[in-house]
């Protein structure tokens, strides 16, 4: 079918854009002067005109709908692409090209914005900004989506098939298990040396523990490096070319070691999907929530293990000799999975975690039903926390201004972070079946764990839906009371016995 | 006039695609994983082709011919880009597409190739894809000018005006003046201590000074940054993003001063280019010669006086207290004006830096009078460097393959180097009439050092010629008795009084 071939040439010619604009975001988030970013915002405007002309142009959208209507002929995966970009091309063509690149311009200086809004503690210099995509998002959603609810557009754009009833329907669960389970972990205050909290831990040899993480988890620097940058992300052009970042502060140390765990999950899911998808849209994790569930996955059910620290803790107790000589290793898996009603969601344990979620759901929730202003969002940011972990920000970069998801206009996105460890519980289930898992953390070995995963889930990209790989690895749909047996297990074990 | 309104819009397109060009190539070259090269070269080939195809479409040559026609209607500085415009034009629309896309995917892959065989000291493994650079170049000035010796265009491409003729009569001066004052300043055996060969600089102290002089020579930081690599460039898309790189080595740590100072004197020219040209073809430095002639000036005149080091030398015993304890103002700066006759040219003094030019102008000339081989470069490298430098390299890595420059297709650039220290030396001796650059230098103080150059060079970007300002800066043309006067002053005071 020649219209197929034309169909992949002009992806690849998109790749290419891609690609190019993705180097700029990895500059310009890691390293680029700040006095560039005008200048870079003028060129990219140029760029993302470009793609986004090539991304509606006639030819391809003929082309799309061409194999659109003959899918029936189309092998499997390829049918599952086709799907794909018809859906994108239904949403993008029908904004104007005006609007979207304003939109990108908007983004683009948002960034610059938000960090100063945070570093100043100054909601106000940012709220307008916020609200302008907001509104650029409502607007977008009414050109393509009137019947739905537009929350619930945004909810399917971060995964396939989610929508609110469902989320609600999730959260609800979480609710009424988890908050009342978490108000008894809190309520046994339990007590352990916690070297982590009073010692300073030099910069230094922190990034060469994190260094020595990527040998641990066994990441293929060939294809990738970790690096620093304010917010701790992964970023990735392809399976050849995968980056990390952590942040380093004397003071958190547990940040950096975490926060590399968990871009490790991100990166090796990456690292290991088939190269063979790398100019397909099927190129990369397959959603939000499975790449969320592979994060989860390293950093909390393999990273903050006892058998794991079993390993390790003599590893960073010999870069860190003074801070560490006192800590046993009971200890040192209670400083790992400390449960704390605390303010900072990219801090926060595993079991408050999802509360953190559910503030931000509800915010999102509540922007798009038309139930609150930007103006309001900071003292209802801080009356959920209050309803919900019983804490109170005590100014809003603790609080609202915290993370940089809405400034770089990713609106729908934070379900997917619970969501994900929902799944990477169901998952962990299956896997402690068919493979020794403790056994393999407590000799530092990788290896067999990066192996499993790859050949039942890192492998295929995006050719197999969320729903598809659960079923596939698990041999049932997604179940959320995984997630709270996990917890309960863990934390019973932990803190109630 | 709609056609210059249409060339403006038009450059202005080109200008984001060099932008991430550019921003890709600093990524390869300063952090990029190894094994990401393949995926990047394949996508910077569609890049590169859209590029090709935009600089060289129907509309923009027809726009370029019509205002070519019409030049006297033009302002004199949009004559001059016009020109420009036309000159680059003419060369490469005569360069068939296909051509165009493999030289560029070659020059990508050699840059591997090349790292590799440096490394492994295996010129073997390197001279295929360096005659085929070659035969590109060579293939290529044909399709535009066949009139001319080949090697006049690639001189001529490099600085304006240039040829063999020229840079024959440039060198001989030099040959005749430099080469027995060299052997009388050998000849002296001048004895002092230097801790710079003999002791170990650890490299975080020598990051630490390299980031004190920029503070020091006055880089704004706000647009610009510095950085490692393999080999130290100056970097700029405008002159709101301006990046330097040194190289750090604990044995050799005026590497990594002067190379840190030499791209400060490029870099500070790029960032005080008015940035009224940025969309522009006068954008940047107006020639190689002008900006070598720019960090010579910094690195050599400035940065290796006696009074910039008797502000420095205190900073630098700091850093190094065990290994500059008993350094002497007076050694120091013959320690910083060695004279030597050294393998590698970037680690060379500034009195026998033009013999090392030498050899590759020799050379290069030769190749495009097919007057030697690939094959015969290593012989002829080491047979020259005896004949100008009396030693021979003891392998390829010290000899051929220490440059980047062939690898990436630079053939015709290094005459510039030696052109850019002569024009220095003449802008040098203006420079002294009008401010006191002793007084400045001893104090650490670079404002009005900066500013001078800013309002006689900097600020002028590409719409002045060299011609143009060496006659408006030092009112006479081109005179290379100035570089002989000044290496002859500086070097007798230091050795021969």
């Amino acid at each position: 079918m020649k219209e197929l071939t034309r169909y992949k040439e002009l992806i690849k010619e998109m790749k290419a854009y891609e690609y190019v604009m993705n180097v700029i975001n990895w500059d310009s988030n890691t390293e680029a002067p700040r006095g560039s970013h005008e200048r870079r915002a003028e060129m990219m405007a140029v760029i993302g005109a470009e793609y986004f002309k090539r991304s509606t142009s006639t030819e391809y959208v003929e082309v799309v709908e061409y194999l659109h209507q003959r899918i029936q002929k189309l092998d499997m995966t390829t049918r599952r692409e086709i799907i794909r970009a018809k859906k994108a091309l239904d949403k993008v063509t029908k904004i104007p090209q005006e609007e979207y690149i304003a939109y990108q311009t908007l983004l683009n200086l948002t960034q610059l914005v938000w960090e100063d809004a945070k570093h100043n503690n100054d909601y106000s210099s940012f709220k307008t900004n916020l609200a302008q995509i907001i509104e650029f998002n409502k607007k977008f959603i009414q050109y393509f989506n009137k019947a739905d609810h537009p929350y619930n557009v945004l909810l399917d754009d971060f995964e396939d098939g989610m929508n609110m009833d469902k989320y609600d329907a999730f959260f609800d669960v979480l609710k009424k298990e988890l908050v009342p389970f978490v108000k008894q972990i809190l309520a046994t205050k339990k007590e352990f040396k916690n070297p982590f909290e009073t010692e300073k831990f030099p910069v230094d040899r922190q990034e060469l523990f994190s260094q020595h993480l990527l040998d641990t988890l066994q990441f293929d620097r060939n294809r990738g490096l970790l690096k620093k940058s304010v917010h701790p992300f992964t970023w990735n052009t392809s399976p050849f070319d995968v980056r990390l970042t952590t942040r380093y502060q004397d003071d958190l140390a547990f940040s950096s070691i975490f926060a590399t765990i968990h871009e490790l999950g991100h990166a090796t899911y990456e690292q290991q999907v088939d190269s063979k998808w790398a100019n397909t849209l099927l190129a990369g994790g397959t959603s939000m929530g499975i790449h969320e569930s592979q994060s989860r996955l390293y950093e909390n059910t393999f990273g903050r293990s006892r058998a794991f620290w079993s390993y390790e803790l003599p590893k960073l107790r010999k870069l860190f000799p003074k801070q560490l000589k006192e800590l046993s290793l009971d200890d040192m898996v209670l400083c790992a999975n400390k449960v704390q009603a605390s303010l900072i969601r990219v801090e926060a344990d595993e079991l408050t975690y999802p509360l953190h979620i559910m503030v931000r759901y509800d915010i999102e929730r509540m922007l798009f039903s038309n139930e609150i202003t930007v103006e309001e969002l900071p003292q209802k940011w801080n009356q959920l926390m209050q309803e919900y972990l019983g804490v109170t920000p005590p100014n809003d970069s603790l609080g609202v201004l915290q993370d940089v998801h809405w400034s770089a206009g990713l609106i729908g996105y934070f379900p997917t972070y619970a969501l994900g460890s929902a799944y990477a519980a169901q998952i962990y289930y299956t896997m402690k079946q068919e493979l020794d898992i403790e056994a393999q953390l407590s000799r530092g070995k990788f290896k067999k764990i990066n192996l499993w995963l790859k050949k039942k889930i890192h492998q295929y990209g995006g050719s197999k839906s969320p729903e598809q790989i659960l079923l596939d690895v698990t041999n049932e749909p997604f179940n959320p009371m995984y997630y709270v047996q996990y917890l309960k297990e863990k934390y019973t074990e932990l803190y109630l016995k």
